[in-house]
């Protein structure tokens, strides 16, 4: 959006932590006044999800833990885009990886950034349909169990409090939209291979 | 929830950074099948956030820079908490900093955790009503503009991905359910003072 009045430039930048999937860096800035001030900034490699429907209009659900918030979270699948992989890409590989499920028909919904106030790290997330059960191939690291929820189980769970991530939330919210006929659905493309 | 055979518990934990308000700490792990992974986790001292809605039911907005991300966000009005400063009076004071509205009756809608894969952060998101004009008082560094506009411009800047922040996913949503009836509005309390 164009609102360069309320813009901050970058003064200088110290990197200070590169390992893993992050890189922290602390920028010195200029405001829009003109003073300065410090920003932290996590930088992420970006990420991707999807919401995946059954032909009975319900969703592929994954229950893992999360170690950073110490806690068990009920999610659309998810994950980190590997070096150069696109979205769409991306979120394939992982319905595949974490449910087992591979989805013929894929749109592309939103972007979510979650973490405005300190990281560039954008979900694209997707929706797909047309299922077909492959068998689960998670990484080795990943233990997720697989649930099938129906859309209104998992609005009561978002009015609840329970579901509480915010790619979850925006797939189930216009999930539901496109389902009651509020939003038009999106344009499928037809995939034939993960 | 209760979900321990997923669970991974900290072996070790290494400080990276510990400055303004973040803290980076890297931390060695044992998964649930007994081997050990890494993990990254950016402690957030957490936030809160309020869709506040006017007697003709739209919402406060306030349009700002973020300069992770490096654009503009149209967002709920919300914060930092400060060292021991509780949700409800982070969110009231946010309100009033950024806009200059106060609202005289307050409810807890639920908690935001944005970013999962590497952070504890957790915004409680609060629903107010009930406002009064008393003029803005900025923090020095915020620059930020007041936008007060109907829910169902909020949804459809959803929709098309325009608004992208959790806690404002969030809180237009919710906010969205109760006025069509179809979500209970929350019991409000009556605060005269903010």
């Amino acid at each position: 959006m164009a609102a360069d009045h309320l813009r901050e430039t970058a003064i200088s930048s110290r990197l200070i932590f590169d390992e893993g999937f992050l890189r922290l860096r602390k920028d010195l800035v200029r405001l829009p006044d003109g003073s300065q001030a410090s920003r932290e900034v996590v930088e992420h490699p970006g990420a991707a999800a999807v919401a995946a429907l059954t032909d009975d209009g319900r969703v592929v659900m994954v229950r893992q833990y999360r170690y950073a918030p110490d806690a068990v979270f009920l999610e659309i699948p998810a994950g980190k885009l590997e070096k150069g992989e696109a979205a769409l890409h991306c979120a394939q590989r992982e319905l595949v990886e974490e449910t087992g499920w591979r989805a013929t028909q894929w749109a592309w919904l939103a972007p979510v950034h979650p973490a405005i106030g300190f990281s560039n790290e954008r979900i694209d997330v997707f929706i797909a349909r047309g299922l077909e059960e492959v068998g689960a191939c998670p990484d080795a690291e990943e233990f997720v169990e697989v649930e099938i929820v129906a859309v209104a189980d998992l609005i009561e769970a978002i009015r609840l409090g329970q579901i509480t991530d915010p790619k979850t939330v925006l797939g189930v919210f216009a999930v539901e939209r496109m389902q009651r006929g509020e939003w038009a659905w999106p344009q499928f493309e037809q995939i034939n291979s993960a």
